[in-house]
């Protein structure tokens, strides 16, 4: 399947968060949930998003927006699962707001896409400061980025609803302690679920399709 | 070594480059060399640091910034090494621009640091962006983020004199290519110089160590 780049504009609009309530509330009369998952450069989101649709394709319409600075490689692994996929450039800028999100979403929803799925730029900072407009946040950390990065991204891990930690299979290797790792979470987010995953292998993916799947069926209820 | 923590004002500042320029003429002539150092979260940038540290500290007097959003954990480990460091808090901020370099360096240099080392936020974009006014520009990629990096954010390559390439020990578990990885940097950035190294063995920082070493010769010769 061919993929399709959209180049962003920049959002004209003063208030970002008035905005994403807009577009959360269209979505959800629409019936069209949105997830945004984020993470650090190299974490495992493409990956991760491969295995999930894998899981759950039969179930649902998904759509994805792969956004990033350049290229369109995501795009093009996410094709090859053969749900929709576009490529977002964010044209240097380091997150996505509502107002880009939109503009992803009028190129990916044409109709019949009910599990529409942002794939955020690379990084810890900035995309947790904007509302996109999602349903809900999801955000990987993996392994070998070791356990302490909630003390040092505290908002990141503050506004995101599940917490991936992908890569559990080379943590023989690391020097990563998954307990402290799910206290440092819970110090800035008490509510976060907490999934551990292997993207690459499959391990745990299906908790991870389980919470996703309810969260939809709830928001189309 | 107790720590000193920093809370950077945001600046005031219209033109970022010219105060860059200012900043990097008035350590060129006071010959203090500051390297800016870069990566994603949790590329090994402070194990990095504290084992190039190790093999310059008798050569010259280093002074480290540790960059965070939050917390003091770097600092702390930097300090342990015996050489002066300070945590800089960027009260959310993504990166370090010029002014907040000098107000870091204005508390850390104190009459005899001739190698000043700025550990930026984690961070492949923003950090990019802003010219911190730093002698010469070093990143971290490490192993398990993906030789793909240079095709997803292409000005944080094009900026750097030096890329390292960490946790190379860990390779066999990753399907991570150096040769396509070192094609794409000098696709970005042909004068980079690329250092494979194991900051946590030790493998590879003679190396770094050296370059470093003629860099800060140069600039106080």
């Amino acid at each position: 399947m061919s993929t399709r780049v959209i180049e962003l504009k920049r959002s004209v609009f003063e208030s970002n968060d008035e905005r994403a309530e807009l577009l959360r509330k269209e979505l959800k009369e629409k019936k069209i949930f949105l997830l945004n998952l984020m993470s650090s450069p190299g974490s495992g989101k493409t990956t991760t998003l491969k295995a999930t649709i894998a899981a759950l394709k039969d179930k649902y319409n998904i759509g994805v927006m792969e956004a990033d600075i350049d290229s369109d490689v995501d795009a093009k692994k996410i094709a090859d699962t053969g749900v929709k996929a576009i490529q977002l450039h964010t044209g240097g800028m380091c997150h996505l707001d509502a107002d880009m999100t939109r503009q992803g979403l009028d190129a990916l929803v044409e109709g019949d896409v009910d599990l529409a799925i942002l794939e955020n730029v690379g990084n810890l900072v900035c995309p947790a400061e904007f509302d996109t407009g999602a349903s809900k946040n999801a955000m990987i950390l993996s392994v070998p980025e070791g356990h302490d990065k909630p003390l040092k991204y505290p908002l990141m891990f503050s506004i995101c609803d599940v917490v991936l930690i992908n890569k559990i299979d080379v943590a023989p290797y690391f020097d990563f302690d998954m307990e402290k790792c799910k206290e440092y979470i819970h110090m800035r987010n008490p509510k976060a679920e907490i999934i551990p995953i292997c993207a690459k292998t499959g391990e745990g993916v299906d908790v991870f399709a389980k919470w996703l799947s309810d969260q939809v069926d709830e928001w189309k209820a």
